[in-house]
């Protein structure tokens, strides 16, 4: 009994004193962050001096390099480039809609094809037809539906107060309404944007083809032009639509995830993989969507060597590429992984903004869930509160194997479908302190990871 | 036991009905906010039609007639002016501010005048020295300091997670700069713009004089001017100033608080105030500072009737005048308050920006910081995670009697400085959603102490 109280007095003491050690750290951690940070700099280069990068673009073939060089700079143990086969999607040089009146009138509304759309160089018209649903498109059937243009119009539901949860109950009709409406024979799709934002700007994003019905061309047009255009059908119901577009597919390119490795002190062999994507979509900055993963990544290992420490585990920061048209990166990433027989225990993700933070999600086993709840009073200084399970991220998805714990930055929600997959995500929509404390978390649950045992 | 036990059975079935009507009458409210919203629009209006509204100018009387005939339309039981004296003190048509370097070379610095700053029309000029505190300020004393222009320059500290604990850390030379320097002889002071942001705005602010030593004038200057400044001074000791300011002093005006009543069902005599402010500095548009509590508190009122809410209490909504430099509208109501011995049961205020947001600060008893506690879980599904003691507002700070809970909304703290008391602070920089999160905050807790008894 006596010997039983000495022993948890022993350990308690030595968890007050961890907990101590670790307070001090993560202190350390967001100091270096906020003092020094470089992460919003680093941005700006991104942003500004390359722009948007799509997979197979020239582009994303100078982001590899800046990647790499800024990784090295940081002095990890070494850097590379793991070559990844991409697809390549040309928007084509113009893009233009044209709502059509009974009297031949032409209203333009400014559009963006959805990436992985077929062309239509010559145009194609047809009349409209609004849809909310893919049940009320099934109910319209072919005889609705026929060499029609269809007007996927069914708004991102603003009551979620999570904006995912909004995406998710909308974007079915950009990645399927395509291969659904051609099902029925239509001729072409306009989607509108997925955003919460009643905004002038058309937001792209990936369309899916089914492989037994012909692909369709498919763009996005603004949710004002969206709203004006229901507006307008509801008085008039033989509006057409003109839609031309220059965008295709070329052959798959070699392009690469850019890898920086720090090796372990104590247990080289295990492997923490901190990570965004590379890539963006073809316009705007790709700022948020996800330089900002990007630069949180980077930022994480200057951080970690800036305080002076030693991992025990190796630590890989990789610069995913194709997210958001593949995933090819992610996957080759996990399938190199498995070949190696590598030993990954933790994988993090910044994949949805440079916002404020306001915990992490994780997938993984419930004693990795219970270690992460554990951490909350760790992170209370810091306003972070959110630490619950489920999702992760899509690079990182393919490396779940039942041990490796797969963990996603949580950044508040609210703003980032405004910027998304739009002319809007630049790097001036972005705020230095809210991608520094995303930075500066990211890095303190690396260091605490680092020092778990699941 | 039996009988206790059933009785305990019984207290606890009725807690959890409790529990689920607040969590449907709360899911309304953000429902409400979220479908039908009209505080964005609302802080339209208010931004472009009436803009900056600084106590004692025509743009503050618009605004006063603004929001009553906004509340009046919301249909309380009756809406009224208030009647406050306030003070007057006006920027003048110009203001210029020239760095003098040794060969008389003049470098144009943007400035603005500190709220309440006499003014120097025919300019002052006198050599420079920079000073980071009032320690260093009291050790150079008057041999150090006479006839010069001090320029106050200590940065906000980024490392304070909270922005407004770095405010407060700096804020000091600012409101007290002036009266400090003059003591020691100085013939003016500039000041580093209160912000975190690294940008060419000058914020500005008040600033107030002691009785006993002569008032000197005073002038924000940007963060990119203030570190061009502090590297040029450091290379050449000789630089001069020339500071040149029309602002002025004129006699008080009569002014209002806007009040609008809603009487309660129950207890009328109890009255629950939800307000911020509606005077803003004489710069941007007085957008987050304080514009968004303005149309939080209207909202609040528009919510609840939308859902066909009868109070128990009596709710008050009031647009107070100003706050920013004299807070005039807090006192006056306060001592209407005590003259007609009316219960004030709870006053909640909005005056730290239109973010996204994340809880509140109670200023009052024990008991009432253990009941805001324990709302926690019915804004857990709202992300609402800070719910502490200390702090309110400065409107409802007059209120303080003991009795009465003061409580504040607390926003995300990022970027509230980035805009504060700035050409910056303008509409665009409001996200909708992120306004309308807020109101509908507001408008749940005023649900929920409307239904408590502390």
């Amino acid at each position: 009994m006596k010997n039983n109280f000495l022993l948890l007095s022993a350990m308690l003491l030595w968890g007050a004193g961890t907990a101590q050690k670790d307070s001090v750290m993560i202190r350390k951690i967001y100091d270096e962050a906020l003092q020094n940070g470089q992460c919003h700099q680093n941005l700006q280069v991104l942003c500004k001096q390359i722009g948007h990068r799509l997979s197979g673009s020239p582009a994303a073939d100078k982001a590899i390099l800046w990647g790499r060089d800024l990784l090295q700079s940081y002095g990890p143990d070494k850097a590379w480039l793991h070559p990844v086969m991409v697809p390549v999607w040309q928007r084509g040089k113009s893009e233009t809609g044209y709502v059509i009146g009974q009297n031949g009138e032409r209203t333009r509304t400014r559009i963006a094809a959805l990436g992985g759309s077929v062309g239509c160089p010559g145009g194609i018209t047809g009349e409209l037809i609004e849809v909310k649903s893919f049940a009320q498109l099934d109910s319209l059937g072919e005889q609705g539906i026929r060499d029609k243009i269809v007007f996927f119009n069914r708004p991102m539901n603003p009551l979620h107060i999570n904006t995912g949860a909004a995406y998710g109950g909308a974007v079915d009709q950009r990645g399927d309404g395509a291969a659904r409406a051609a099902r029925y024979g239509a001729r072409a799709v306009i989607v509108r944007s997925m955003t919460l934002a009643v905004d002038t700007f058309p937001h792209t994003g990936g369309t899916w083809y089914a492989d037994d019905f012909p692909k369709i061309p498919a763009a996005a047009i603004s949710t004002v032009d969206a709203n004006a255009l229901s507006v307008r059908m509801s008085k008039d119901k033989n509006l057409r639509y003109e839609l031309t577009l220059n965008c295709r597919d070329m052959p798959d390119k070699e392009q690469a995830n850019v890898i920086a490795e720090w090796r372990g002190s104590v247990n080289p062999e295990r492997i923490i993989t901190i990570g965004g994507h590379l890539d963006s979509w073809d316009i705007g900055e790709g700022a948020h969507d996800d330089g900002a993963g990007i630069v949180h990544s980077i930022e994480t290992l200057r951080i970690l060597k800036a305080i002076g420490y030693k991992p025990r585990n190796t630590i890989r920061i990789v610069l995913f590429i194709n997210e958001e048209n593949g995933n090819r990166g992610g996957i080759t990433y996990a399938d190199e992984a498995k070949k190696k027989g590598e030993y990954h225990f933790a994988a993090i993700e910044s994949d949805a903004g440079g916002f404020v933070p306001r915990g992490f999600r994780l997938d993984g086993t419930d004693a990795q869930l219970v270690w992460l709840k554990d951490q909350a009073p760790l992170f209370d200084p810091y306003d972070l509160h959110y630490f619950r399970g489920g999702g992760s991220g899509v690079d990182i998805g393919p490396l779940k194997d039942g041990r490796v714990a797969l963990i996603g930055l949580v950044p508040d929600s609210q703003r980032y479908f405004d910027y998304h997959h739009s002319d809007q995500d630049t790097w001036e929509n972005v705020n230095k302190r809210e991608l520094e404390l995303g930075a500066a978390s990211v890095a303190a649950l690396v260091y605490l990871i680092d020092n778990a045992e699941w």
